[in-house]
């Protein structure tokens, strides 16, 4: 036990306080509602409005670009999932949705299972379908075999994420909204669009009062061997994160984030450009529930003691 | 053979081509795109904006009651799940989400499976949560051990269920949105709620331009002992569903329901009226992405041409 282990320990434990001590009152105001497992939430009425709000307000900045609008739902094609190395990147995040596909008989069997409170789910198949990991994923198989056309494509999504990370962090939820916006086209309209949205996105923030840092990141890559993917994709600056402290000041929340995917969508799902080229792509994500997290931190839980100039911006009257 | 099932066939037949052929069309208009998987789709913009047009609109038909506004996420808890009977009712419809909780060793072992295409979800253990199968499902946990208000509690819901039932008809999707509002209190509390709902929600639908009819109407329980709840549900008048023809005038879709629950979720999660009575609770659910269906089937597939009174009563430009 050496003095350096003594102070990590202090601040693990502060920061664990700070998540439950933010989440209980966020509990009480009614902004959360508990479902009994860490992470899953119901959201009140004046939560949702600052979501809807914010979603608004990011649909209005990214309007000027003209974008395709789509909406992917929370569950996706199990084939396309199989495709994106989702499986040996992030397994321990995954979703796999499963049903009974039996008669009645094998309906008894389950039954009697789970009367005994035994493991019923053995009875159960994989359904076609994986929860949604980011809400752009469905996104590139709908375009496999595609050409772009000149100048690529600019689309605005929004819709349910799901990451299994069970956490006492009232902004680590395990299902979440995104509103992104994705770039496909040459390396240059990638990183265009990537560099953009770092600045476009921290004056969209900054207007709600928000004063978020960029700063380089990486994906969670899971075990040993995410290491150096993990330090790749730092090394090659790929991935920006806003972060804004929500429950701690030393480990601030990323709340939105800018990617640049390189070819790995247009190369996997055969998307070119109109050139002919594999197609390269970007994205950029909001959070909205950590944005709406950071919005009360910031400005009080009450929505009706916010600064007048944030709630004029949001045009929550 | 006989004549009369010749004509089922027929109709079977006709009621396929009709389902594949709305279908096809709502692809190629783009407010649907799908993804390889019979029922789940992505959304294009127009469709999506018609999706939140109505959904504001029996907001602020649901306003004038005063309702508390919650909204739940497409997961909720396992545990919850297990309390309502739906593995006894709806088994085939459930989606139970699993995920990877094994380590390095764990992980090259379900990899080494998921390349040699054999089926690595063995491997996955159930997390924690279930697919929302009702969106008001979550709602009467939340309420657990609680006393209702004197005169009881109005709740305003909207998100994502989910049902496992693979279909080629537009309007039978996996995952889709339901606006709801549910009523807790007295026997007569909920059902004072549902025969309102009954007259305000053909008034909703008629606003837009939707001639429904409500008929009575059976959940679609499970197996051979499912006839005899179906039959019990129809003759209490349980259930009565908002019909309208979207691809056949023989067999019209529900794009909406009015419920009473009697006692069921009051008594399973222990919740009391002001006067000590285990509650009552009814519910109308608006299913959001039929009724777009239905509004694209009656008013054409080009929102600019929707008649002049629909767009002003959906406030859509």
């Amino acid at each position: 036990m050496c003095i350096v282990q003594t102070q990590h320990d202090d601040l693990a434990l502060e920061t664990a306080n700070a998540y439950t001590t933010y989440r209980d009152a966020l509990v009480r105001s009614g902004h959360l509602i508990p479902s009994g497992v860490p992470g899953v939430y119901g959201r009140g009425g004046d939560f949702e409005r600052v979501i809807t709000a914010f979603d608004n307000l990011v649909t209005r900045a990214g309007a000027q670009l003209n974008p395709t609008v789509m909406r992917f739902p929370p569950i996706f094609n199990r084939a396309h999932y199989e495709q994106i190395d989702h499986i040996n990147n992030f397994p321990d995040l995954m979703g796999s949705v499963h049903t009974f596909m039996g008669g009645d008989k094998e309906h008894r069997a389950m039954l009697d299972k789970f009367e005994k409170r035994e493991d019923w789910t053995s009875h159960l198949t994989p359904a076609r379908v994986m929860m949604t990991p980011a809400i752009c994923y469905p996104l590139y198989p709908s375009l496999t075999g595609t050409q772009l056309p000149e100048g690529g494509r600019r689309v605005d999504l929004q819709g349910f994420a799901f990451r299994h990370e069970p956490s006492e962090d009232p902004a680590r939820m395990q299902i979440f909204r995104m509103h992104e916006f994705v770039r496909l086209g040459t390396p240059d309209q990638a990183l265009e669009h990537r560099n953009y949205w770092l600045d476009r996105g921290q004056e969209v923030f900054r207007s709600v009062g928000l004063e978020v840092k960029p700063v380089v990141a990486n994906d969670p890559f899971f075990g040993r061997g995410g290491k150096v993917q993990k330090a790749m994709q730092r090394e090659q600056n790929l991935k920006y994160e806003f972060v804004i402290p929500i429950c701690s000041e030393e480990k601030p929340t990323a709340i939105g984030s800018s990617n640049y995917h390189l070819d790995h969508f247009g190369s996997v799902f055969n998307i070119k450009t109109a050139d002919g080229e594999v197609a390269h792509s970007a994205c950029v994500g909001f959070g909205l529930e950590r944005i709406a997290l950071a919005l009360f931190k910031t400005h009080g839980l009450d929505l009706g003691g916010w600064p007048l100039e944030v709630r004029n911006v949001l045009d929550i009257a």
